[in-house]
């Protein structure tokens, strides 16, 4: 079959309606009613599943074959009420716990990042408190946004409230952008996250950072969220609230290889609005990026 | 000022935090929470504007010079939370409450069809039950969407629950598209509103129909609600539920010269959603209705 | 699930592999390789589902719920070797031969048009030779094209060769533009072909054309092949070799309405080439094109 | 040669500096330093040249094949001032003196309207005062734009100064939109202009208005200015001054059409602006209308 | 109020028509006539206001609050002839004669280069020749362009001549690209200036030469004026004359955060082209750039 | 002439048919029909001239001045049956006997990869076997694509097969992606080609590198393929297969610059496809690899 024909599913996948018999599975959650900026993010799953029909079998800087290790599939997208994002929140949170009640992986496309709380919810519930490996240009710690507790901008607060995480193994990176106030990463700072900006990432390659990361997540569960936003814009212009001086693809690469080995139980990216992205080429990173966080989890060896 | 320079007000019109003073108000109520298919009308109000900047002075069609004949400013945008759509409704009319109270006409940029209920709420409070001139491609009566009973595809049902239409004065033209189930304008026709189909219009002047809509109208007080996809996508493409087949330019034009000498208490245009329209037509095209719109209002005159 | 969410497959229809149990199935070939002009019609089946989404249940105009009279469902593209044009016009063939063993309809989405004559063949096959309805700014009789016998400029051509057609019983309507030289159609009407060039059609609404070829047609298998580039550029920028002073929206829809009741054996949408399609406005018309075809079919009923 | 290959001349027609041996020349000015609102047109003679390598040999319409009946050639684009309005004019001016200094029909593309000044000053100086078909959504008849008397508004205020108009035998044809003031179009109405407003166009054919226009043009040396945005945007929204509600393009096409058989010594099509033009489909128009404009010159014979 | 609404004032801060009682304001002006080969930087100014929406009140970089340090308001956009240059440059600086006679730093948002003349021009009357870091992909320093003395490629040529800058300060920061002669630059060293071509920048940071360039600037009034083209294509698509291999963002920001503690007395962003930005990072960029130079200027505290 | 405007002929060179009297010619490959993704490369030659309408005369990192030094022109496309990729294939070959039998080196536009096959077999019968520069995403020595030995991923495998490579100098940069089978390079170790994938080149300059090179090619021929996909999709979103994490422009330029000297006979650049490009920027990063290219030339003069 022509790269360019089929179903698109999520790297020509087979689609199925629930978790059984997979260890891992790809779904989404096309949401867009947690931005703050510009919209589109509802329409991510279906232009990353769009992209993703040119990813091919083998991973060769990793030397893995996913699909021979690990039984995947395309789960599809969750269905929630988009007009009510506390009640989504609730739906989207109900539908992970079903589809992680057989410890499923779920590699999660976006949707705007407010999906993450339920992920992690529901990842809690199953797992207990896990690290996070959090990329972003974004703290999204606020406590509300224009009055709302749900919103795109609060997922890692609400999460922290929720129990969700092993606070002494979080740790945020590319973090940059106006900010509200001078001490808007403080609260990140009081629950003992770790905070790397961007700037400190200037220039360098990131597998020393990883180095480190892998100490701190030591071998209990750990979480990826990837906003992509978490990029330069150069490299993602279709997010809805694009900061300039981001990650480069390079380091974001490097923070998903430096990865392995981990003990990953979950893992998403996030923010990708098709409308901005005229040449495809956002929708086509997160594709790629997921196709990494797939050939970094456990059970997916390294033949090379 | 060149056109292209300048802050992007409406038509290029002073710039003021309400209504003092003011026979009509240019407001913007920048949502989006409530689409069901693409979003982005959130930028819509913003869009028109900049387009808005190329409208000059004289509307040689009706003969009217209105900024010599009303007063008439842009009142900037609604704010509210886009986060819970219906406080969002509960924040809109309390906005347009205070902007209408001195008999200001509010001359609204969408937004998502949401909107419209509370303006219709505001409007009721202020003049008790209108007549309504809706354009549209869809009847937005539905009961609920999704489980939510705020969307923009219910906003017409529940301004009849609210007893915000005079429901013999109330025509629904440019319905069209594939429906849910082929008794999906029965509620309409149960409350007595006149629906008249895109396909009842091809090939046609509507000069006919709105002589026959002034005669239904009478001297009450009229709204005009305007779904820019009302418009076959030809002539607006940045829109987020398009259907083929659809109202000309003409038509629509036809439908306002011909609502001229009614008693228009309010008018909007909605759903303009700028990341589908590369070449700004289509906000252009909001732009020149909303002029249209401002022309035909009661205390403009007839100079030609 | 919201209309942004979800694999897409056709309409959001079931997806299956073959054609056991259906009435009618929906199929994309997803080829350019015979394009003259612009290309990227490869992609236009994947954009033709993306954009099917928003299809609903019923058809209001024909009285039509065609999901409920008739058993249909996606079954996916047509594997084929697009580097070399008569293997995949044999391949092509093959699948085809397949699909309608069981006299199912297909309903196909291109894809360049080159594709319409091993689908003709397959048809005559099952069927013999077809009455055609073909609307096209293109005759596409072309006897080579550059220098090659298989191409998008030949398919009626090759089709006639093969025995597809019965003469008689083709109309081809929306011929225009510049052409290679001014006995261009000479062939078609040698043939018996009926043509109607756009010019024919400007002004007027085509219900009378369309009587005519219900009489013409009779109560013989008929085959009716859209190409998108019929419709003005206005309606359908998003195709390879646009002509402008096309047919418009409306009377496209009048010849599909125009053609209920007769002996549909299959029905095809293609050329829409999807990077000249910033909108979707273009994959959006095909889509409901579709949908009225399907309407149409019969064993369809009219419940209006 | 594939379509899509060659280099870009206009219609892939040989390229040479003069017009010695030419019964017609296209010829590009690219020019946007007149342009009040978007520019972008200096890049229109390019992409008109591009998407015309689709036009074939034969005008079925009209049985022309012109290439067969007149020398016709690219002579290039006019070297000009971009930087200095009044010196580009007088530049282009000198250009065209040579150009058509034996006769050669210069069939322009723009290239923003101030070109049309100069272009008529030396058909003037060649031809004598002519008669004018003026095709616009703007009568471009203003004294000064931003205070100078050389712009995109101004061209045929300052013709009639230069005595290069046979002021009655001038028609402006398709004007619209919001204008300065009510007597806007007086001017050209004092000078003798038959002006004919876009709604007198609307759900009408125009070949009544073009037996008239034949009627009044007599056997007099004729020039047709077509400004792009004459069309309605749908048509044409690769222009820097949209204006809805215009003609539509089956009109355009009439009134050329209707143009066979005038003593036609030039023409030209300008505001064609490639940056908002992003499926090409405006250009592609503009490319067409030449193609007609050269099939109704003096010399094309009309073989069916 | 939802970043996606209200008026697109720079930053969201009020518009006021002059700079009384402003420490620093921000001013457009929206000109194209300059340009050598892409148009469209007269839409500039709005754009940029457009994308600034989502500037918030800190920069956690350089520890800066600068909205409660300064006061500073948007004062909208200078008036000019856009038709004639040498006349739209005595307005700008008339304009600007004004806007900075009572100290007000000027943050101008382009426009191309042309206009830099002109502010410097003023710049120079009010505070005597200025330090210059010029960031550009071009010197800008031609005698003539297209025989022009004023154009988008000579204002530094012209700034020397009028005596605007301490040519011992002045340093040229990421030229590249093809030039018309090898000996292009030499008319720059012959001044003193200091270059520094994109080649002497790849691969590294910025940060020593920042603090030469400090050293060399001293404590006398300095000016930045930042040619988004100085940037990679890339970062920045969305210009008229894009060169390849030029700054990252990454070094734009060292120049800016190293320029913290000179002598700022205006800056400027210029040669923004919307129509070539599709998803906005390019306008986006030039905001937060103007938003760094804000968070520099003499005045605004270090709170970190 | 501004650089908008003329006929967009390969840095504004003079046009000819053939190579007579050249020392080194453009010439255009107008084909995709060999891609595997998305198409469009067809018209990557239009584009690309239309792009380097802003190249100068002078390189000022290479102290070059190319156009002195050697006789260049645009010779314009190579005319193929693109409906027949082997065909097009003897087509491709036939026309570069004829275009370098004098010695003329060809700097090549594509068109897809499938090209360098027919081109290098030229080479090959005029040169003997040859060094290649191969720069790339992808190692494009498949056996076969869908079953065709003919396409854009099989070309070194053919002209191995051809002997037109000399193996041991040859080298493979930029290699990345997800790719078919974790053995997919191990066909080319065998070879003998040295293979520097992306990730060996992250954070680096590839300065060292090319010294290297310089010292394997010798001063035997060399030939340069340059597929424009090698850059990360940052710098070339105009393509049909991008992969992530490619090399930046500033090792692109190192490349060029590092093979001055070497004894070339050939280079292309492939792989652009304007549909997905724009603003453009990839189409004139092409254009400005092949003035690189021009720049390094045997026969072009370092004068600094």
């Amino acid at each position: 079959m022509p790269r360019s024909g089929g179903i698109a599913s999520m790297m020509r996948l087979p689609v199925q309606e629930n978790t059984d018999g997979l260890d891992v599975c790809f779904v989404g959650v096309p949401l867009d009613s947690g931005a703050s900026n510009r919209s589109g993010t509802r329409l991510g799953p279906r232009q990353i599943r769009q992209e993703s029909c040119i990813i091919r079998a083998a991973n060769h800087t990793l030397g893995a074959v996913p699909f021979e290790d690990v039984q995947v599939a395309d789960v599809g997208d969750v269905s929630m009420n988009i007009y009510n994002l506390p009640e989504a929140v609730k739906q989207i949170k109900a539908a992970y716990d079903k589809l992680i009640s057989n410890g499923c992986v779920p590699l999660t496309m976006g949707g705007d990042h407010t999906i993450t709380y339920p992920i992690l919810q529901a990842i809690k519930d199953k797992h207990g408190p896990v690290g996070l490996i959090h990329v972003d240009a974004h703290a999204d710690i606020n406590d509300v946004m224009l009055g709302a507790p749900i919103a795109h901008g609060t997922p890692f607060r609400r999460a922290v409230e929720y129990g969700c995480l092993d606070c002494s193994r979080v740790i945020q990176i590319g973090l940059r952008g106006s900010i509200y106030s001078l001490d808007d990463y403080q609260w990140a700072l009081d629950q003992g996250f770790r905070v790397v900006t961007s700037k400190e990432c200037w220039h360098k390659s990131l597998e020393p950072l990883m180095a480190e990361v892998r100490g701190m997540m030591g071998q209990g569960p750990v979480y990826i969220s990837f906003d992509i936003d978490a990029l330069d814009p150069s490299y993602a212009p279709g997010t809805g609230t694009p900061e300039i001086g981001g990650l480069t693809i390079y380091q974001a690469l490097e923070i998903l290889h430096g990865s392995a080995g981990l003990n990953i139980v979950g893992a998403d990216v996030v923010e990708v609005s098709p409308p901005y992205d005229m040449a495809g080429t956002t929708a086509l990173t997160a594709a790629n990026l997921l196709f990494e966080m797939l050939s970094i989890l456990p059970g997916v060896k390294r033949r090379q």
